[in-house]
């Protein structure tokens, strides 16, 4: 026990992490359970390790941390080994597949959901804890095993509830532009990477933006100049001719790939595997429009050896303010061949996706595809005399035994701040059963809903009102059935 | 990347953190689900907090635990304060509650489950990770509200399916025992506790054991001397008369508490509260024998100020060597009416309960009240030829549609190693479509459960085996039902 001496400690939650209740919950457990069934369908077997990675285990993947361990929570353990809390699932299943890879069937399909944590700088909308849920194959090099991570993603959407208009599925595939590169006489490491940090600017900067990037460099508004890649003109030329080979359909999109990369063997490579990709998808039932093929999709500075695969949002979002809202990606994935290999030194194909359940949750409800569906309180069973409350505890298991929750109140206020209290859970009735009820054996029942409605000026039509009037008094034999009238009504 | 001169890191879990699959997972989703459901249906609302909670709110309450932040996982924020990760799921309620309790419905009743980390010594089924799932009522004062909490308790352990008497749930109140050293006249603080401690050893030392820690102390078997509580004779009486006035049911264990708490008024308050308690455990249906009064339960050294709850497992379980495994608590809580005044300086009544998930999750396994049933893999289309690989998705896609799960082999082995890779994912079927099946517009359908059977020399009779043969060749039109069938009969 904290002494009477000690300051009393201030509530609040760490700077990043929330509290979400009820409202919140409800609409990520309906998309975890949704993508889960999928992946299910697909014969993906659920796995869950622990929140914690030896620090040497989770390495240096973190997008956009150079530095050791930066952005991951880390601690010593007692033995002085270094931990880090996840900051995906990616990561812990690498070690999981390296640690158990003789024991496991192969190719090895798992998907898992959880939090992952961010030791990243807090701010609106952005959290230092939150929830993926992902799939992954290992041990199959076979293009059709993207595919399938590709259909599943697309499925995922669908069964979360996503309209297929409402976003985006777009691939691409690493070797693409290494071939467009190796044909134009660019090999320097460097270099290369300057080329992919410039087109991942292209949703920002344009074509033009991008171009002045891959050559000299660029002078933004603020006067600050971005040095480039130093890229002759044809190289230049190349690069933006294939970026801006992406079509309304896959097979558009092929045919102009094959005439912009250059014919490297890396490049055929990657076109043969986005061809393959393309047929299984067809046959999976995923329509040329439902996920593209765009060279211009980089998809960070990841670990993706291959194909690489971005959910994004394309539905204009409102925020509170009438303003339009970026939300960018919802998703994503793609092919990485080296993180297995990091532990046993043996090159283990994989590929995978993860959904972003949060900003899923958050584009549903921005999109207007979910329904805010505020979570219903109990029936309420009003408590007013201390010796009754056994009664009213029977008239709750009564609801209960019925499929009907209910709970009787437990404070020690009177009646009108019972009724507020039943009001403020959302809940469709509350049960009175005072001395007369008990005299005449009856219950009252008030319909809660009806009380909001009037409260709120929605009067509804005569006739709606004359059918659901705003309490009811039933025989003790017949007050459940009256009750689920109400309840049902409300839903 | 981590370059090619470092050493390759060691693939291994964390000591005392699990990687857990889907046999595990699913038990504990199906507990989550049965005592969720149960929760809700008593009106309480789902909460969930982040992870890490800031040391100075996380307190000093874990048990056994006297250092500040002794045994949690704890690191220092960016701005130097010090975050712990929770170590139950009862302080950041308080947290949570104090922070928002204008706001909240009162009483605010919420479940939550998730995992909580102690930084522990980890041993064979003791790990540093692991899952909860509490019910607490906050601003609630009537005994009437650990009634409700402990109802929902023992319909929990049922919708789990742990049989009724596979267990024992025992109440008890703090303010009895302390009622009887009052009335004793032991006033000392250190001395209380040394009683509570020798009392909480009354199942491992005995009658004997536990009077001589009252008195002077006891020396045990290799001769180490532990020093009693120093109490006088009529008091050491009063202790055990009190502690063993424990009977079959809660009426009898009234009244022979009534005898022997001594007339004090702290007492007497604590057998009016268990008296309240029980007459609305009765109300809830929650049988006399089913939920017992039990003096003797002391509920370890923690922040308990009332009622406490503590639910153990009887039924005897046996371990792969057939030696008895002592299981001890699958759960317990209890009221505690101080946490949230920690922050807000006002006392604030609260009482919940907390299911050990992974603790009954084995329970359920070991006491055979759960069949072991292993995650049964999907349906395997064997792909033999790499030409072919749409007609196999498409096969699968139509598995699919019919709510049958289902996956395409897409390793690089033939059949031998294919069909042994449905074995091991306990797939009930494979489907095999070759050139002749093609000609014949057919497929084949091979059925593993009778395969598995025969090689276990489980042949059967010989009627089953005419009903199911152990391979089906189907017409293209018809085959899903085929596969139906030999699905559901595996199930």
């Amino acid at each position: 026990m904290t002494s009477d001496a000690s300051p009393r400690p201030l509530a609040r939650a760490p700077r990043g992490f929330q509290d979400r209740r009820a409202d919140a919950l409800v609409a990520e457990r309906e998309i975890l359970g949704a993508v889960s069934r999928v992946y299910e369908s697909y014969g993906f077997e659920r796995l869950e390790t622990g929140a914690f990675e030896y620090a040497d285990a989770l390495g240096t993947f973190l997008p956009d941390a150079d530095r050791p361990n930066a952005g991951v929570f880390a601690l010593q353990d007692g033995d002085e080994q270094w931990m880090a809390l996840r900051y995906d699932l990616t990561a812990p299943l690498a070690r999981f597949a390296a640690e158990n890879w003789e024991s496991l069937p192969k190719p090895f399909r798992r998907y898992a959901f959880g939090p992952v944590w961010r030791d990243e700088k807090p701010g609106p909308g952005r959290y230092r804890e939150f929830l993926q849920c992902d799939a992954d194959t290992v041990g199959s090099e076979r293009p059709e095993a993207d595919a399938e991570i590709i259909a599943m993603a697309v499925e995922g959407y669908a069964a979360a509830g996503l309209p297929r208009n409402a976003y985006a599925l777009k691939i691409n595939n690493r070797k693409l532009l290494n071939g467009v590169l190796t044909a134009a006489g660019v090999a320097d490491p460097a270099q290369k990477l300057a080329v992919l940090r410039a087109v991942d600017k292209l949703d920002r900067l344009g074509t033009a933006g991008v171009t002045a990037l891959l050559g000299a460099g660029r002078k933004d508004e603020s006067g600050a100049f971005t040095k480039g890649a130093q890229l002759k003109s044809a190289a230049i030329d190349a690069v933006v001719a294939f970026v801006g080979a992406g079509a309304g359909t896959r097979t558009a999109t092929l045919d102009r790939l094959a005439n912009v990369i250059g014919g490297s063997a890396e490049g055929e490579e990657g076109l043969n595997d986005l061809a393959r990709i393309g047929e299984a998808l067809e046959r999976l039932g995923i329509g040329e429009d439902q996920a593209l093929f765009d060279p211009s999709v980089v998809r960070g500075l990841e670990y993706y050896t291959g194909a690489v695969f971005e959910a994004e949002l394309t539905a204009q979002t409102l925020d509170e303010r009438g303003e339009t809202v970026r939300f960018g990606s919802i998703g994503g994935g793609g092919r990485y061949d080296d993180l297995v290999a990091r532990f046993t030194g043996e090159r283990t194909p994989a590929t995978g996706f993860s959904f972003g359940v949060s900003r899923l949750a958050a584009a549903l409800a921005a999109s207007g595809a979910a329904t805010a569906r505020a979570a219903r309180g109990p029936v309420v069973v009003i408590a007013l005399e201390a010796e009754r409350m056994g009664d009213y505890f029977a008239l709750a298991s009564e609801l209960r035994a019925a499929g009907i929750a209910a709970e009787v109140y437990l404070g020690a206020s009177g009646m009108r701040a019972q009724m507020k209290y039943a009001d403020r859970r959302l809940s469709p009735a509350a049960i009175i059963m005072g001395g007369d009820e008990i005299a005449a054996g009856t219950v009252t029942i008030k319909d809660l809903d009806l009380g909001r409605a009037l409260a709120a000026g929605i009067e509804g039509n005569k006739a709606w009102r004359e059918d659901r009037p705003g309490q009811v008094t039933a025989p003790r034999a017949d007050w459940v059935s009256a009750v689920r009238n109400i309840v049902e009504a409300a839903r």
